[in-house]
């Protein structure tokens, strides 16, 4: 495909206006002549006509339960406490993997809807969302739940330990690299020291990253102190060896200053999830000084439970709007720095490095908006009309690895009805037990 | 028309399935059998087939600067007082009338795409702005802008007396009560208090509404104690006998609890714009506060150069958000108060009695979304889903007074495309000015 006369967004996401050329899955062109011209053989297919469009590099989602969209609208506006133990854990107990695999389609079905090419998903049915990824089209990394109530217990006597290595073995790596394995403690708090350190060696040994829900309470926070002589969990992950691999640290909201430190010097990503901090009442994670402190800040939806959608525009918009809020400063994160996390800095934590910009040689990983409506005028910064004035809907097409996997309207590799009759079937059997 | 076989919410916005009926600009039926089976000689001229539909009592933007279109994404990212004097201000001196038009119907068709049936815009350009209403067919309550820098002026000294008397008669309650003038007074900060009391008393005699900005910012509240012996904002004007008529009160982020007694006891509005007290970093209102001491609390959006746009179910997604996040509990601020703050109270902050909700004998003023995507499913809590997942452009018709004013990307009454143009002209000829 030839984008042709489109406004596109550069590796420094400046808006240029041109042509970008895709082919074989990569970009082989960018730049402001049709390369048609001075090469007529040169065959791209389809045309793709760039008046009142907008193409940017595909969006990262770091941080997700997909399957958890069987719990979408239920159990709102209660104590967290009380969310997770009465109507969250008690759900999930009940899932099956026939009812999370139609869920995973819709949530996919929902991230290409929104211009999501990739995205890094924390959940169980492991080989079900391996299925729904595969055939969709879309890039993931998966890891699959480890949760670890016993202090004692050794990972070596958990089938965790083996499952793991087989889910790498099998699928790490595989569909062209689109699919990627990442091995997973839940937390400090759902861990015991032993585990963490030995997951942490078998990532070293598979090659793999790591990913984790890291200070998402203030709760959270202070009880690891008192429980690890003092130690953060920032600092009882990286004192048990855990951040050797690249890992993503899950919301962050109550790291500390030392913290930071922590995370920059090991090169771990923060994924940033605005919607679920806000809706949960955890509390506004300290992104502008993470990145000021030099961490590789990244957006993540959070599952649905929390937030209630893929709908990462929104989440976009929120990381650019909220800490300005917080911190009580309306120059911090510049919706540059905010679309640089959503995409580049995304794709660097996946350890997609030929990923997350429009550049020559790059996968074509990117997603059209249409910036025709009235509230994309008058266009004098696209940028800024992008992330505070955009939303999800304005995507009209979203492309993986050179493939159309949303364009308006259409699905080429889901049947979206099927998925959302099955999903429903699911959730009222679910409720109907519980 | 007749809405056939659609999910709506009636008048205490439960989830309710069945036919709603609409003839001569009200809503005639409401029910869960077809009305044209008990009486075949009915003619409600199309049926509106609702599979995969959700039809909603009209959205209400109470706080708006619909002409400030022309700045969107211009000057992001500055400190307050540097946005306002460098950028802001130099821009808005150099808008004439010819330009706030097209602006004003942009903004107006941004809110018609979202669901908006009406709304309440403080700008200048009165004129302008009413011809942009009368054409257009939204309603409006609009009020002209009143700043007043001399601490010693009188208003009968003011252009501003006769310009108001002179808009009321012209306006004021015109095409069957579609347009509504308020009186201004643009703050406690760019006011005095014999103008304060006279344009109150103007409004009593007049018998029309009020708007003003109140407790913004920080700064302004405790200046403003400073300033008047000790009374915050809300206490200057009721010392001054301004809340005599109904006021909306736009912003009340720094209120105290007193404050929230003055404006309850006075029946005042309070217009919450959570996003444009995100992006300049005002601060979070006490919502949760305001709405337990009994206070008509409704949804605006504030002027795109703050927000930065007219997708108030964005807005609406923010206000059952953010003082979650906020206060630090997840419990305050429920789905049904969030879209009650946006639908009902918002029409009774209007003085449009006869609307606001779906009940036989109301204004047409509705709007219908597409609930059939995959961010609805699964389907269980209908206004969970609308306001946590829902997004303005699920919005396919809307609806005043029983005429479609949007409908699938056609706007019967609005040459969008020409608006476009000419704002973008616009703000090209301000920008080369400056």
């Amino acid at each position: 495909m030839l984008f042709s006369e489109i406004d596109y967004l550069d590796s420094n996401l400046d808006v240029l206006h041109g042509f970008v050329g895709v082919r074989d899955g990569r970009i082989d062109y960018v730049g402001a002549n049709d390369p048609t011209h001075s090469n007529p053989a040169l065959d791209y297919g389809e045309r793709y006509n760039g008046a009142g469009k907008l193409l940017i590099p595909g969006l990262y989602n770091t941080h997700a339960h997909a399957p958890m969209v069987l719990l979408r609208g239920y159990a709102e506006n209660l104590p967290l406490q009380q969310w997770l133990y009465e109507a969250v854990f008690p759900f999930e107990d009940r899932i099956r993997a026939a009812q999370a695999y139609p869920a995973m389609l819709v949530a996919i079905a929902e991230m290409l809807r929104f211009g999501v090419v990739s995205f890094s998903d924390m959940y169980f049915f492991t080989e079900e969302r391996a299925r729904a990824v595969a055939e969709s089209g879309i890039k993931a990394n998966l890891c699959n739940g480890l949760m670890v109530f016993d202090p004692d217990v050794r990972y070596e006597d958990m089938p965790d330990k083996e499952s793991n290595e087989r889910f790498v073995r099998s699928y790490h790596n595989t569909l062209d690299e689109r699919l990627k394995i990442d091995l997973n403690i839940h937390s400090e708090y759902i861990s015991n020291p032993q585990v963490v350190q030995a997951v942490g060696q078998q990532a070293l040994e598979l090659g793999v990253n790591t990913h984790i829900h890291l200070s998402e309470t203030a709760r959270e926070h202070e009880e690891c102190k008192q429980r690890r002589g003092g130690l953060t969990p920032a600092a009882y992950f990286e004192s048990l060896g855990f951040f050797k691999q690249p890992c993503v640290a899950a919301h962050c909201v109550h790291t500390e200053p030392e913290d930071w430190q922590i995370l920059a010097r090991n090169g771990v990503t923060v994924s940033a999830n605005p919607a679920s901090n806000m809706k949960l009442a955890s509390g506004f994670a300290p992104v502008p000084q993470m990145l000021a402190a030099g961490i590789n800040v990244t957006l993540g939806t959070d599952g649905v439970a929390s937030n209630n959608s893929h709908n990462i525009l929104k989440d976009l918009y929120l990381f650019a709007l909220l800490y300005k809020g917080a911190t009580g400063d309306p120059t911090v994160v510049t919706a540059k720095e905010a679309l640089a996390a959503a995409t580049i800095n995304g794709a660097r934590a996946q350890g997609r490095l030929d990923s997350g910009s429009i550049a020559v040689g790059n996968r074509a990983d990117v997603a059209v908006l249409d910036i025709s409506g009235p509230w994309f005028s008058p266009q004098t910064d696209l940028l800024n009309n992008l992330v505070y004035a955009g939303q999800g809907s304005d995507v009209v097409l979203t492309m993986v690895d050179g493939a159309v996997l949303y364009r308006d309207g259409i699905y080429p590799t889901i049947d979206v009805k099927r998925a959302i009759f099955e999903t429903q079937q699911a959730t009222q059997a679910i409720l109907a037990s519980l």
